[in-house]
């Protein structure tokens, strides 16, 4: 680690070494620039975080590929990650009011009336959602009343029956980390839009769950620093950004670097904690206080045999009874370590953190227990992870709009402010709040700032 | 100023010197209690500030003492500060769609069905406020109902007719210094009954804005602050704050001081950026995520004349058009000083924010010409205050909770973590936004931490 203070000079530094930071580092790195990452964490990889759990290493954070996540395909096959099918094989579970049923398909065992309304929801809901223009939501005629309403109004209209609307509010919460009520119909449109649809966000096979990374979702940000060498330093929380007609000055408590642009690919709350000077306009500033995290806990649990397999059942489960919402299998790419995984989410993820450990694993394993049966209760081995208590992250998996926000500062999420550029999956167009959306925001945020070495946007060279 | 890295030791340190944070530890200096108070600028006051414009101390921030706000009452009186009545004879404008009215008493000249549906909705209003038990509006039945809307579609149920709400959105930016769609319908009635009712808080007599302080606002803390003497350190933003069971320690660009217990007095929106060690219970993190400021700009004319009084008008202004929501006349108490105020307000302020001076002037005494006439155009002296442009404000009037958050994270306002309080004008259940409030927060957290050194309220000593 770089000594207390050092200086360092680079042609763009990056604030954040997650998959947004680390990608745009790398994409200006080959274009011959000279860059310096800083990390807060001792760490890199952001909301990506592998651990060795019954012998095998896997993920507390983000940890699908989806299908149709090319940039992120692409880069696992560069960096030599492998990838594998998320296991889904079998009859899937549902819980309501305490009930378990299976079924089988993407669509719970509803009466009739109801899967009906769920079906015609979902399609009235993507076919909105399509009526946004691609990668410009704010430019939808509808956009300002949609912005007006929270989600949990536009379902209650549009889901009228409570079991339904139950599944949909489930669906959501793993999506976001947020209620119903804390979204912002616009920003939901928008996120269903840039993912390709709700049905595909919540899907294993043709959806944003297909596939997993062999080693965990965070080697690729390894493997990534791994070729930036010394150019990525840890420990190193940005504390101060000044800008002028030359350059910037980022001042961490690791390092001050010198550079003439800075990339700050940390989501938009935390970019609020770093002092900018002078001041950001104001619309950013109001982003920065608008845009609060999801809150979401990953509990694994381990056990000797697959038990839930060898019973027919694909380990997913959707709940409304309980502390999770959903359940996936989340067995190792060798069939070594057998795991079922549960998101704790939104609001019952606040509540959560709060108890004490032993009484959160007795709930949770009360709860796979009355879905998967006994052998549930008695893991060889019980790990959590709670995004929220992460002070670089302070909440999973992505920073989500309440009404007004999108159609009032919205436009601040990625507009250059003098020579600060901003990444990170919530400045995304395609897959926000994805591994994929990350990717996407440092391919662009790269592309902004090389141009800019070219004098192809003299537009931005005006400082602030 | 205190030497760099001066230690100091107190009972009780005071984030914060606004009328929260003042009052607070001149009530604990009463006790006998030794308080240090940090401020992050180089003045005391927070939102409240005067400056001499026309050789008169006017109020750039918060200026009225409201009608039934018996502790900022007798604060002044205390301290010696006198007060004067609002000038409000004569005829009030109306402006809305570019045509100008004139009319009297509290509720502008609409067409006789408007003013029916407004008076309706307005007792409506009151009605629901009435309904939240005082000061915990949580225990409501209704509270997680309208917890889940905002109060843009609140309002488009209860005032479908365009022309009332337009009213009715001016009067709630001015009141929020956010939009309609902004605010929860939850936290929108609960800060109608702390106040005493919507009509309450527009009106000046009888109202909110009722009388005004002789040298400004501002004086009240100025006064409390030298009777502090050297216990208010200036220039000294508290960076950190950690605490075990002993105590706390709370680390400033000034000064570092260790203390049995902390008060932090200022908006969550800002507690948010101190580094708090352990970290904060998720609710706490989450709420400061989630109470974003809203955005007020004052503009303030200054003429030679006050001719608007001469014609019979009392200066106040509603408007849907132009940069302006409302106006107000502004006057020195001793009639020396003629003047009108303007407030830009909500997402108008965030937009007029990024205009260059010149045009913002521009448009703000054009609007006022065309309600009062040619000689408006040109006064002897404009002022403006952007108060988003505070770094150590962020905003203002006050900060604004959106859908979900009241009842999702609420309860985290208050209450205290180990051996951190709570205050600021926020936080308080009378008046909540307005400076009797920060009084009321004031007294209630010294009341808090008096009571953990007498050992009457054992339950707190235990640290997070």
């Amino acid at each position: 680690m770089a000594p207390f203070n050092q200086e360092r000079e680079a042609d763009v530094v990056i604030v954040g070494a997650g998959l947004a930071g680390l990608s745009a580092a790398d994409a200006l790195a080959r274009m011959g620039k000279r860059v310096v990452v800083l990390e807060a964490r001792d760490r890199v990889g952001g909301r990506t975080l592998g651990r060795e759990i019954g012998g095998r290493v896997l993920d507390l954070g983000g940890q699908w590929l989806g299908a149709g996540q090319r940039r992120l395909g692409r880069l696992a096959a560069e960096l030599g990650v492998a990838t594998f099918p998320t296991y889904h094989s079998g009859q899937k579970i549902l819980v309501r009011d305490g009930r378990v049923s299976t079924y089988a398909g993407t669509i719970p065992s509803l009466p009739v009336p109801g899967l009906v309304a769920l079906h015609l929801a979902l399609r009235k809901l993507d076919a909105l959602a399509a009526r946004l223009p691609e990668g410009r939501p704010l430019a939808a005629a509808e956009a300002s009343a949609w912005d007006e309403t929270t989600l949990e109004t536009a379902a209650r209209e549009l889901l009228p029956r409570a079991d339904v609307r139950e599944l949909f509010d489930a669906a959501v919460r793993v999506v976001f980390g947020a209620e119903p009520r804390e979204i912002s119909m616009l920003y939901f449109l928008a996120y269903l839009r840039a993912g390709g649809g709700l049905m595909r966000l919540v899907e294993i096979e043709g959806g944003a769950q297909e596939r997993r990374f062999v080693g965990s979702a965070q080697e690729l940000s390894i493997r990534l620093a791994a070729r930036l060498g010394d150019a990525v330093v840890l420990a190193a929380p940005a504390r101060r950004i000044e800008q002028d007609g030359r350059g910037v000055v980022v001042t961490s408590d690791e390092v001050v670097v010198r550079a003439p642009y800075v990339i700050v690919a940390v989501p938009p709350a935390l970019a609020g904690r770093i002092e900018v000077r002078p001041l950001l306009p104001v619309v950013r500033d109001q982003l920065t206080q608008r845009m609060p995290m999801g809150s979401t806990v990953k509990c694994i649990a381990v056990y000797d045999r697959p038990f839930w397999r060898e019973a027919g059942l694909s380990g997913e489960a959707v709940t409304s009874t309980g502390p999770m919402s959903v359940v996936f299998d989340n067995g190792s790419h060798d069939g070594v370590v057998h795991s079922l995984l549960g998101f704790v989410v939104g609001q019952k993820a606040r509540v959560f953190s709060e108890r004490p450990l032993e009484e959160r694993r007795a709930v949770v394993l009360g709860s796979l227990g009355r879905m998967f049966g006994e052998r549930a209760l008695r893991p060889s081995e019980y790990v959590e992870f709670d995004w929220s208590t992460e002070p670089w992250s302070r909440g999973c998996p992505v920073g989500v709009m309440g009404p007004g926000t999108m159609t009032g500062v919205g436009r601040a999420l990625r507009e250059p402010v003098g020579r600060i550029h901003w990444a990170g999956t919530e400045t995304a167009t395609e897959w926000t709040g994805y591994m994929e959306g990350a990717l996407e925001s440092g391919e662009r945020a790269a592309g902004e700032v090389g141009a800019r070495f070219e004098g192809r946007d003299e537009e931005h060279f005006v400082p602030s």
